[in-house]
C-alpha cells in the first residue's frame, strides 16, 4: 500500500488541452479494413500535450483502453477541472514528460468519444450507422493513428504507450510499422486474446443484445439499451479489480446500514459500488461502440496475422526497443501472457526489458498512481533518449 | 490430465432410484426463518441410495450446490438413463459407497427443483409466491434438511458431505448441530462469502432483473427472463472454470468455420460453450430461484453469525472431524480460504485433515472424475468408521 500513499503526482496537472479533430478518407478515398470493407470518411478526435520540436523526433503516442478517450492528461478549462484518464502519468516532470516529449492521444476508431464510431452519421443514408458499421480491428485502429500522424507530418514515434487494449495497439505498431516506431512499451496485455477474456466480452456483449431496447443496434434517437450496457460494465469492473483489492476495499462491508436487508436492495458495498459504476457508465459511452471495440480485442492475435501461429514469427520484423510491464494480480492478462512476448522478442534479437509490478489492484492497477510504474516508464524513455543521441 | 483418463468410475451407476417428498410445517405451524419470517408448508424432494442400517449409524447427507438437485446419483429407469450429478462420486464401491453408507441428498429450500421456492404456489393467494417468497438462507436450508432426518428417524449423520454451497451447508451443519454431525468434508467452500463472489452473483442478478420479462418476479404463467438468466448462467459458468482450463479446453478455436466472420455470431468456441449453457439451463431452472439462492450465498457468513466475526470462535462449538479440500485452480473460493477454515478449526482442538489438489478445472473440479478426490474421501470414511467402531 505504501507505493500509493507516498505517490503525490496527482497533484500536478498537466495543464489545459484542447480538443482537435482530423478527418481523412472522405468520399471515394474510403480507408479499406481488415475485413475487407472499407469505411469513409473518418474522423479522428485528438489532443496533444507539450511541444514538438523541431526535428520531430520527441513524439510519444499513447494508445488508450477499451472505454478511454482522447482527452489523456490536463483539463479543458478553469471551469471544466476533470483531469484526462491518464493525468497521473502524463505531464510536466511525470512518468511521461510533457516538458520533454509531445504526446499524442488519439480516441479509437469504433469508438463514441470524437472518433467515428456505430454512432456516427453514414454519410450514405444521413442516419447513425447502427448495425451497418463495419467491424474494425486493433490493425485498423492502428491504421488510424498512422494516417493522423502523416497528417501532422510525423515520420517516426519516439515511443508508443499503452495499458490492456491500448497494448494491443502497442504491439501491432511494433509489428505492422516497425520502421516508425523507436520504442514501445504494453503494459498488462496480451498478443492473443484469451479464451477467458474473450468469454467475459462475450457474456457483456450478450448482456447488451439480450436488452430490447437495443433493437438489433438501431436505437438511437429511442430508448438506449441502458440495462444491458450497465450490466455488461458491471462485468468488466469486476476483471478489473481482483480478489485481493476487492477484499481490501470492500471486503462483506455493509453500505449505509448495519445490518441485512432480507430483501434484494444493495446490502453490500460491493454491490452497491458495481451498481454505481453501471449507472455512470452509460451516461458516457454507447453500447455498440462496446459491442464493437470488444470483438476487436477477441480477434487481436498478433500470433496467428504476423506469424501464422508462431509468436516468434509475428515479432520477427519488429525493431523497436521496448518494455513490457505486467501486474502480479491482474488475472485477465496474467504475467505469463507478458512474459511469452517478452521470449518471442528476445529469441527475435529484440532489446526488451520486462517488470511484473508487485499489484494489489488488479488489471486496473497501469491506470493507479504507482511509483515504481512512473519511475519505470521514465528511466526507460530516458535511456532511449540516450541512446539514440537525443 | 492422466488423472481423468484412468478414471473410469463413471460406467459403474448408483442403479435405481426414486424421487421422495417430505412435507412439513403446515400452516399455522410455519417454520421460522432467520430473517423472521415464517415459511410453511414446506416441501422437500429427496432421494436416498443405499441401506439404512439397523443401528442408522450409516448415514451420509449430501449437499448440493446452486443449481443442483437432489438427484445425486443413480437413474430413475431404464428408459430415463441420465445419472445424478454426482453419480461418479457416490455407488458401489465408488468414493461414497453405497454398499456399506445410506447416502441422502435433498434439493435446497428455496430451489425449484421439488423443493419448496419462489416458483412454488403461495397457500395464502393459490398462485406462485413469485417476490414474495421470503428470503432464506444456507442456515434455513440446513434446517429444512434437519427437519427432514428427524422425520425419517435419523439422530445422528456419520458424514455430510458438499462442495460449493454444498460446502457451505456442511460448514452450518457442523456448527448448528455439533452433537449431530459425526464428520464432515467441505470441498472448494468458504466461512464467508468473498466480495468477488459477491460481485459475480451480483452481476448475474442485474442481468435477470434487467430482463423486462422478469417483471418484478411475477412472471409465472407469462414470457420468463430467459435472456436474463442465460446471461446468468454465462457469468456463473465462467467463475467455475479457470484460465488454463478456458485455455485447454477452447483456446482461441474457431467454431465450425476455418476463419474469423467479421460479424457477431459465435466465432470462437467459447462463445459457443457460453451461449449452449445459457440457452440450456433457462429450460430447467427458474430466475428467481437463483436470485434467491444466489442471495443466500452472499449472506454466508459463518463468522459473524457464530464468531462476532472471529473464525477461531465460530466453531469452537463444533465437534465434527473434517476433511476440507480446495483445488490449485479454484479462484471462486481460493486455497487461503480453506486454509483459514483448516486453522481456525485446529486451534479449537478439532480434528481436521486438508487437501489441496492439483486440478485445472477451477471451481468446477470437485464435481469432475478425480481419482484423488474419491480416494480422499472413500480413505477419510473409512478412517471415521474405524475409529468409532463402525
Amino acid at each position: 500500500m505504501s507505493e500509493y500513499i507516498e505517490h503525490d503526482q496527482t497533484s500536478v496537472s498537466a495543464g489545459l488541452v484542447e480538443k482537435k479533430f482530423f478527418t481523412f478518407a472522405g468520399s471515394p478515398d474510403e480507408m479499406p479494413l481488415e475485413s475487407g470493407a472499407k469505411l469513409g470518411p473518418i474522423t479522428i478526435s485528438y489532443e496533444t500535450l507539450g511541444t514538438l520540436a523541431p526535428d520531430k523526433k520527441n513524439v510519444i503516442l499513447v494508445a488508450h483502453a477499451l472505454t478511454g478517450d482522447a482527452h489523456m492528461a490536463g483539463v479543458y478549462s478553469t471551469e471544466d477541472t476533470k483531469p484526462g484518464w491518464w493525468d497521473i502519468m502524463i505531464g510536466p516532470g511525470k512518468g511521461i514528460d510533457t516538458d520533454k516529449y509531445f504526446v499524442i492521444c488519439a480516441n479509437i476508431l469504433g469508438s463514441c468519444m470524437g472518433s467515428t464510431g456505430p454512432s456516427s452519421i453514414n454519410p450514405k443514408t444521413g442516419h447513425p450507422y447502427g448495425f451497418d458499421f463495419p467491424l474494425v480491428t486493433i490493425g485498423d485502429m492502428v491504421c488510424a493513428q498512422k494516417k493522423l500522424l502523416d497528417h501532422l507530418g510525423i515520420e517516426k514515434i519516439f515511443s508508443v504507450i499503452g495499458g490492456s487494449l491500448g497494448g494491443m495497439q502497442v504491439l501491432e505498431w511494433m509489428v505492422r510499422y516497425p520502421d516508425k516506431v523507436v520504442s514501445a512499451i504494453p503494459l498488462a496485455t496480451t498478443t492473443k486474446h484469451s479464451a477467458l477474456a474473450i468469454a467475459f466480452n462475450e457474456v457483456a456483449r450478450q448482456a447488451i443484445i439480450a436488452d430490447p431496447n437495443w433493437c438489433g443496434g438501431n436505437y438511437y434517437g429511442g430508448k438506449k439499451p441502458d440495462m444491458g450496457l450497465a450490466v455488461a460494465r458491471m462485468i468488466g469492473h469486476i476483471t478489473y479489480l481482483s480478489d485481493e483489492s476487492m477484499r481490501m476495499k470492500f471486503g462483506r462491508k455493509l453500505q449505509d446500514k448495519t445490518d441485512l436487508s432480507f430483501d434484494f436492495s444493495a446490502d453490500f458495498q460491493v454491490e452497491s459500488y458495481l451498481r454505481y459504476q453501471g449507472a455512470k457508465f452509460v451516461e458516457r459511452f454507447d453500447a455498440n461502440s462496446f459491442l464493437y471495440i470488444t470483438r476487436a480485442a477477441d480477434y487481436f492475435d498478433l500470433e496467428k496475422k504476423y506469424g501464422e501461429g508462431s509468436p516468434v514469427k509475428a515479432f520477427s520484423g519488429a525493431k523497436a526497443k521496448s518494455l513490457i510491464v505486467s501486474f502480479t494480480s491482474d488475472w485477465l492478462y496474467p504475467t505469463y501472457q507478458s512474459k511469452a512476448m517478452v521470449k518471442a522478442m528476445k529469441k527475435n534479437g529484440l532489446d526488451v526489458s520486462f517488470c511484473e509490478i508487485e499489484a494489489e489492484w488488479g488489471h486496473d492497477a497501469f491506470l493507479l498512481p504507482n511509483k515504481r510504474l512512473s519511475n519505470l516508464i521514465k528511466g526507460f524513455l530516458e535511456g532511449v533518449r540516450r541512446e539514440n543521441g537525443y
